[in-house]
């Protein structure tokens, strides 16, 4: 088993950076680093919730997700330009937004709604992985800004929230994948858990290929431990002033 | 364990029903019943591949899933009334196409695109298994007969696809779930393989919830004996004339 | 005087099926066949009527079309992925609730929508003709339901709506154009009455081509014999359980 | 039979002043008046023709149709600012362009396309009449501009188009209705002919009413005799320098 | 220094004509003409502010500005066909709000709108100050209409504006540039003043090139000495009955 | 003469940083800051040039302009979410283009493109002159990439290219508004220059509002001294390795 491109063991995550207040304007905000892939989260309150949701004495947690031109290699064409947020973006910002209801007490929010909004910066893998682990901080900052200024009484984030990425290279299971191992995958998998030890999302997919049981519980097992790291990045990041 | 509403057991899929030949333009066309869920499948011709795949020789399969308005309990605003596709149908249509192109060789196709569109008639819950279930027989039909016209040389569909959605509802494990079901899961898995018996795609979601990896498991063993008996009624489709 | 194609006499219109109740979810549902073509009509109620009609104490009628994609001997490209409603499109909608709203005393319906959405399954020739014979019996049931519910008082459908497409083919006048025949007219004629032997609407058009005032009166004549065939079968329909 | 509220009778049309070369940059321009309504109508030659037209040697003549804001008497919201084009004026560009095709041979003209652009400036009843009558010379002027270049040998043009709206009010038949005439009309009819005494397009609306077959045939007729005096016009506006 | 392409003096502005009255429904309308540059300016009435605007007791003034598509030398497609608002067709719509609401005591005015739709006919330079120009005299005449039906006390209009375009041609400064001059500029600027002599914008640019602080001067010179000019043609204008 | 908010005098600039190579991919990119307004710039090299350049042997400049949704101070609706992209965002991604166009000798340059996006990242004031001023900065970094990766020859950047907003605030004129002052500005003037002295673009606005040409010049003197030290800031920022 040889070394990874980046020197990095299979089971071994990327440096991961928090750095919170990273916008002044917002209730919560955080720069998230995976490596080289960087994304912008922020969390906005909204004193409304959606229609579906009224009238209950409940909250909600929606999310967005979108990329500038130049994160990417080749440049992307803004969706204003091209007249269509495309498929991946609705299934990226979908599974962030169920992700992040997970860890939240609507009750103790109260009707209003807490909009994660993340922007990718710089992409290298695992974009969508950085932006559940980092959105969750923002989340967090704006609750905790909630309860401080007394709009709410108790906190109503319950657990933490923390995503990775697995996949299969050339047979081997491996964590954290970055672009160039991510477009060699002949598996991707991504899971999303929180600090109780629950799964809250598991989305496995083989584009024009597959995978057995046997692959499957394998990578179901690194993602597990890769994310357990993720929480001890997450508790320190929120320890600091 | 009590039955269920409409009187099965746990384990027990609605009765599925596939009428191959349905519409008389499509090379493909599948009427797939899954209960009272009803989907047309077609699978359409194209003698060129997206950018991305030119001049390699290799074909593709991609996938398009719509509701007509009032296949739903709620009419449903058509999208181009509202100006946009949700994502939650950009989220199918992603997860048809991906699920169909395992079934296929690329390289036997050549270079031409399968169209396969999902139009669903009557929604009951499973409206995208029912879609790739039904999707693979249309797409099986429209490639015998590029084989039949001497288009292509070999059969390049592989093996057979097929999905099914599980879930935990009360704390029991159901296969198939109805829609009144399925609006009170506590969590909801979606699985795709072939018959040779891999994964091609895993998708659990826990809306507002979580799950213990023990239930993940129970929910994948369940799946996996359901897909089974949806490739029994999809090789006896086939037979008929 | 030949045979047509399909064996038919020029005054002959295709048979003609419509299957009620065909979606269990509308309160009004009909699946109608003119020969091949076939078209799912739903109607929907709407618990208030567009700004125009507010405050009257009268309903409204609506209706809209569409095609699924392989419903066309060439793929339709579905409107949300084109970004717009084709013209053709429009053009039929807006017939088609003119034509159903002829039928309705809107002071019996009370500040109420029905929504007639008609979706066309296979298209042959005459998709409009059938989505407005088709539509008005998914309007009746609907009307039926909501006399039966005690939601208003009187039945407002006041007689019967049908819509016949007749042509001028190679000097000859023939009616229910199938689709090989109209696309070889020199003139397409649509004409909606209703059983009063009152007429709604008439649309005669010569593409790149003219019709005389004999011509005209002619095929105006062969539509209202082939209209009463049609009020027979409605009739028919409505008396089944 | 009293007098109509401009005075007019029954069977009289409004003053009709065309005005060529009313735009210095187009082929072809005329700004037409019907009374008060009044259109701007260009003709724009393009050296190709739509997809479906191509390498056969043939030409192909469209139209688009809109309304300035203010040329209604409530102000429209401009279609880019609400995001889509109207049923209407789909309806109105299409039965122009159908109208103007009659009068051309497309051999004649070559391949390639002239666009006619419809703009009203005011509106008061009748505007796609008199964009049918007002483009009719546009469309000639622009053909007669292509045979003195040089570009084309012959005039494509064969004859005169023109179109009249006709209807009843309480029970009168009228020709050339104004917009408050328009409003009360129980059946409007919109009649296009040519110079040879064919019919070019007929369509007759009963805005939730009916007609009887001899009102009809009443209201065809004044039309044929009020296109007659439109004809005269037109021919007299194109013997002026 | 040689004449110019029409033979006018490099400070001499073209014929101005204004044309009140011009839409008969409107509130306000002038057709404004600078040379062969035609544009129809309305203004509209509505009895609600913008959000931001709401409960202060204050008017608002707002502009949209349009092109018919044989205006330009080459046919424009419209925007409802591209699927968009052109950037060009923003900046200059914004700039003709901005002006006419420096003119207006929003106060004397009260919670309502007021809607300049500037429409270009023919176009051959200078679009957008003829649209300021032209839209003062309509906003001024809605403004009278608001006070003769005693919905307002006092006239809320409280100078006069209008606006020039000069720009520098092979190094000579004119003004009132016609579009093959404007075409070959090397600097183009805009500037809206009040006839109290105060500055309401400049905009001065570059295309591809630079100017210098001292052509800068000069050419603001002449654009205030052609705008007193326009501030003695609009005074005629409303003088007229 | 008071201090103002945060301390500075009238006529100085907030501290500006401009940190280089800030997105890996970009073959020019920085992140530029004045004061807490931060805006990421990046220079796509697109081997193609617009229609209306072709066959010229010409290039050609472009640039895109967005916030993501918390850079303001309260969260912007995303323009794919909102159907369209608003004016004022029309009107400065085109002021950034054409300034960034007078730096560029095109033929050196060659027949491709630069894209240019600066994407706001928190916004306080100014976003419009920080984003020409460090799009300068990125597209003079694509351009010496292009040069040293022997692309084209010679560097065809000519010269340096900044700009700075400068207001009336209650009678006071001062440099570099930041969002508290630039909300209650009475005048707004932007000027970019380039460092030959010469002016690119001077647009002065008075939103409700007037300004003497005393008042003018004033401001423009203010912005020319404060664009001098930007270009200061520039070189500095380029000697860097």
């Amino acid at each position: 088993m040889g070394k990874r491109a980046d020197g990095r063991a299979n089971d071994e995550i990327r440096p991961v950076k928090i750095t919170r207040n990273y916008i002044s304007h917002a209730e919560g905000s955080v720069l998230i680093e995976f490596g080289k892939t960087r994304v912008i989260c922020t969390a906005t309150v909204e004193e409304k919730v959606p229609p579906f949701q009224k009238n209950k004495g409940l909250g909600w947690v929606t999310a967005e997700y979108d990329m500038i031109p130049r994160s990417a290699q080749v440049r992307i064409i803004r969706p204003q330009t091209l007249g269509k947020i495309n498929g991946r973006t609705h299934e990226i910002q979908r599974l962030i937004g169920r992700s992040l209801r997970a860890a939240v007490d609507f009750g103790k929010l109260g009707e209003r709604t807490i909009w994660v909004d993340c922007d990718v910066i710089e992409a290298d893998g695992g974009t969508r992985c950085a932006s559940i682990t980092g959105g969750f901080i923002a989340l967090f900052d704006c609750c905790r800004y909630l309860v401080s200024e007394n709009i709410i009484k108790e906190m109503p984030v319950e657990n933490f929230v923390a995503a990775i990425s697995v996949g299969i290279i050339n047979g081997e299971i491996m964590t954290d994948l970055c672009f160039s191992e991510d477009s060699n995958a002949d598996v991707d998998m991504n899971v999303v858990m929180n600090s109780r030890g629950q799964l809250i999302e598991v989305q496995s997919t083989a584009e024009c290929n597959t995978f057995s049981k046997e692959e499957f519980l394998k990578m179901l097992e690194l993602s597990e431990s890769s994310i357990e790291e993720l929480f001890l990045i997450q508790k320190n990041a929120i320890l600091e002033k």
